[in-house]
């Protein structure tokens, strides 16, 4: 400390000088010129005249605090750790909460120890570019009705949340166990609360009792809110508002309305699921700030979302502010309108400039995340499907992750069922432990014609999802999803696409470019494949067996009434 | 947690209901209709159609979470703990961080304990009325230029500041130690760093280098802005602003023109020194938001100083707020402009309704802070003076604490110096060893006649100050004060009057109205003495021996030069 305090005196040399920025305190929410001082990665000073080694010339640029994403699915990038970092420290973040949901689903807790070893591993000059705040994924797995690679129950949530490798509880998705006063849910929450950790929330559209109900279990976010109102509900019972900058979720401008001046120090921005495409092209929390700007919301609010409010809200006490004794975490923007991060520093160290991280990262391996694709041998037949009559059909809708019932009446051949126009299989194949497992039914709306397509990513549990209207090709598909151990691949009569997501069977170890051609490649030739317009033909089927979200969805275990929270069988009783 | 959720879920029933309030909502600064629900002392809803075993009706007033004093220093207010929490308490206050800076500096690191067995003595049907998070004092002494009764050197500090009896460090008043690196400040403030507990400031005027080095320090507080331009710059460096409404020392009005609607969530409310009839006839924090709201600070700011912002500077995660999984620390007031307080519960218990507390204490005594006042035989001629010339005379001025030097021509006679009209003698005798030490200068600006009077309370090491024309009365004055084991007292002539402050030389053990009115009665007696307008007659001497407010001070060592931070003799040198 004397040395950081020597240094704000100017009886030492500063490690780094930035000149020139015109600096954003979080505190004021004004912009003051001014040198920023950096000593043994600490902020010492803002102010002049100060001398250092390095000197780093903002020319009239912003200095920012670094970004936090409040909440994010690193998995859904499809990026290892290492690409991810590269991606996210460029676009100025400088923390993730993230929730390894996906890869504990498949890997229990070797998972999240693969994760933080992996982030670990990304070191530059001394510093880590990316620091990450791991959460205990709560629901694994998240629903009854699926069959996950690994199950956390509460003892060993008790058991795993004390330690370092945890910063807080992930997200609370199943809230009616919550509200139901369930044991096992609320002896995990009862063990975060005791080791005072944080746990986070996922509570869409819940109201009035039961929000009470939930906010009482000391749950202190949502990332769910499903309009203004439900935002303003959530701000009133306690809870911070996460607004949402996803891929296929967004609910920034519809719940930044709920914003005003006096509440903005509740709002905090956050990721949740986010592609490597978007994450290049578009950013993280970069976007999210300039969404809200262009939107109305005043930049000194924005920039409070982003910065200050989030290490609030997860008690971080270094981050979030350009001021002494915080970490020199520094984001350099061209202007607070779009956002566009020029340089970021890490602990005082430039570790992006340019829109290019400078670091580039080794892999860290893991025998725990690979070969988890593990399954019977698959024939045409197993996608056999002997219907008739009336059943139930899954329903999936343009634009969003919504599905609804819909009864379709339907005959059979031969011990299987004739599909009518516009309807295709879907089939779900639990490959975790090569159990056999295999849910099915039918599904409309999708469209494909003529082959098959399927993903290992699906969500929570990520068995292998296939959609297809050709039996021999719903069987290729799953063959080689095996053979890559795990991906995404396509079957079009003699045509075959596989990329392989070797990772847990959710993420790529190939470099980001690799990974955004390559899916966009494999997409367009599923595209091809009559995939109706406003359909991801990928993106679409991860989110079919998530059993948390209405109306109806399909698991290894069969189809679920999401409203009846139940199984419930694909031919409707007479 | 199960029956706090089944409560909210209306399951269960509930302890407690609060109807018919307008429940202040912080988070979104908006009123609400509706009922509060409790249960087990946590509220686990605000809604309507709760059943409770007991139903308080609000009829109509304003429910606002009970207000947290950010800083204050009990002994100032010369009750003992019990007593002090049945005005703070009926004031609307759940929870104060006390810094027992005056006991420490007395009795050691066992006054601490006495304050928090004290304080933990105040039980009422299952409940703490007050929360009390105890800093522990970090300036003991205050300066090298005294003799206190205890002294906490760095290593001290390390081994205390990790008991579970301090939440965080007290006022780092020695403030050029922080900003010279001392080693011995920065091993104090390294182990609270290191602790993970929270550290407030204590920085008059603090500004540029020195200010951005203290922060540095990771300091976190300010009570000493002396203007808003101050203010602002305290804000800018990550500090959050204290608004102080203590008895000689008030910043609010100045200070809060600083705020706006961007940064109000930076300031917070405290006391700092208060005295009883303050504390009982204006109020603590009630009185604070009264005089914001006066000025023109919008109530939900206000409030939010005084409540939500106070919880987070200093982590008080259940504080702070009327939501779910808060803890049930309620104040009813009557309107959000004089804030006049109806009723307070603590955990769900009404704890004070109309204007009075509804607990009594049994007071808590301790062997530790009793008889602390040890001296020799004074005697009359121990006051003579032998002075002539030109000499440093300590000139006070009305209103306000600061002093300044004055040079003044005397003559002496028989061994004693002959004193100019309008001057007096003042002195100050160790009185924790018994060592004699006697400190003695000229006082100007004071003004008694024909007597002495003399307090065991002299900030911060609190020896006896003693300040008189008359040899034999101050002795005497001196004999009265250890007889009573401290207090203040007052010779005139044959008229003699002391009222014993018998815990520690600081406190009484009697009850609040007792103590208003022995202190009246004998300030009442010393103002007849020739007190000059504008001088409190004991409360202006307490503060001529705090060495670290400019410009002259007095202590058991010498005269104080506070600028040069040095002794320096009384007399000019030729």
């Amino acid at each position: 400390m004397k040395t950081l305090i020597d240094a704000a005196m100017k009886r030492e040399k500063c490690d780094l000088v930035i000149k020139g920025a015109k600096v954003f305190n979080v505190f004021t929410g004004e912009t003051e010129e001014g040198d920023i001082a950096v000593k043994k990665g600490k902020i010492v000073g803002v102010g002049s005249g100060y001398e250092a080694d390095e000197i780093y010339n903002a020319k009239g640029a912003y200095a920012l605090p670094s970004f936090i994403d409040a909440h994010i699915h690193v998995e859904s990038s499809m990026l290892s750790p290492e690409e991810f970092a590269l991606l996210s420290v460029r676009h100025g973040t400088g923390v993730i909460v993230a929730d390894p949901h996906e890869i504990v689903n498949v890997c229990g807790i070797a998972g999240a120890e693969y994760m933080k070893e992996a982030f670990a591993h990304v070191r530059y000059r001394g510093v880590n570019p990316l620091d990450v705040c791991l959460q205990l994924p709560s629901c694994v797995p998240a629903s009854p009705f699926e069959t996950s690679g690994a199950v956390l129950n509460g003892r060993e949530t008790e058991r795993e949340i004390g330690r370092e490798l945890f910063y807080g509880l992930g997200e609370f998705m199943n809230y009616p166990a919550v509200i139901g006063a369930d044991e096992e849910a609320l002896q995990k929450i009862g063990a975060a609360v005791l080791q005072g950790k944080m746990i986070d929330g996922h509570a869409p559209a819940l109201s009035g009792n039961a929000l009470n109900a939930y906010a009482t279990a000391g749950i202190k976010t949502d990332h769910e809110c499903v309009n203004s109102d439900d935002c303003r509900e959530k701000l009133k019972r306690g809870l911070y508002v996460q607004l949402r900058n996803g891929s296929s979720a967004h609910n920034i401008e519809e719940n930044a309305k709920a914003m005003n001046a006096y509440n903005y120090r509740r709002f905090i921005l956050c990721s949740d699921d986010r592609n490597a495409y978007d994450l290049r092209t578009h950013g993280e929390i970069d976007d999210a700030l300039s969404r809200l700007v262009r939107m109305g919301v005043p930049a000194p609010w924005a920039i409070a979302c982003a910065t200050l409010n989030t290490a609030e809200c997860y008690g971080l006490k270094d981050k979030g502010a350009i001021a002494p004794s915080y970490d020199a975490d520094i984001a350099i923007v061209e202007n607070l309108k779009e956002f566009r991060v020029l340089a970021v520093f890490k602990r005082g160290v430039l570790v992006a400039e340019g829109d290019k991280a400078l670091f580039s990262a080794e892999r860290y391996s893991s025998k725990d995340v690979m070969g988890t694709v593990k399954i019977k041998e698959v024939r045409a037949d197993d996608f056999k499907f002997d219907l008739s009559g009336n059943v139930r059909v899954v329903r999936v809708k343009p634009n969003g992750i919504m599905t609804e019932e819909e009864i379709v009446s339907v005959t059979g051949k031969d011990g299987d069922v004739i599909l009518p126009k516009g309807v295709c299989k879907l089939a779900v194949i639990e490959r975790h432990f090569a159990s056999g497992n295999t849910g099915k039914c039918l599904l409309k709306g999708y469209g494909i014609c003529g082959g098959a397509l399927g993903i290992s990513v699906a969500h929570d549990s990520h068995n292998l999802i296939i959609a297809g209207d050709d039996n021999e090709a719903m069987a290729r598909v799953a063959m080689l999803l095996k053979e890559a151990g795990g991906g995404m691949a396509i079957v079009n009569g003699k045509f075959e696409r596989a990329f392989a997501l070797d990772i847990a069977g959710l993420m790529s170890g190939k470099s980001y470019e690799e990974v955004i051609r390559e899916t966009e490649e494999i997409t367009a030739h599923a595209r091809r494949m009559g995939i109706e317009d406003g359909i991801e033909p990928f993106m679409s089927l991860v989110f079919l067996s998530l059993a948390v979200i209405p109306e109806l969805r399909l698991t290894d275990k069969g189809l679920v009434d999401v409203n009846q929270f139940k199984i419930v069988s694909v031919k409707c009783e007479e």
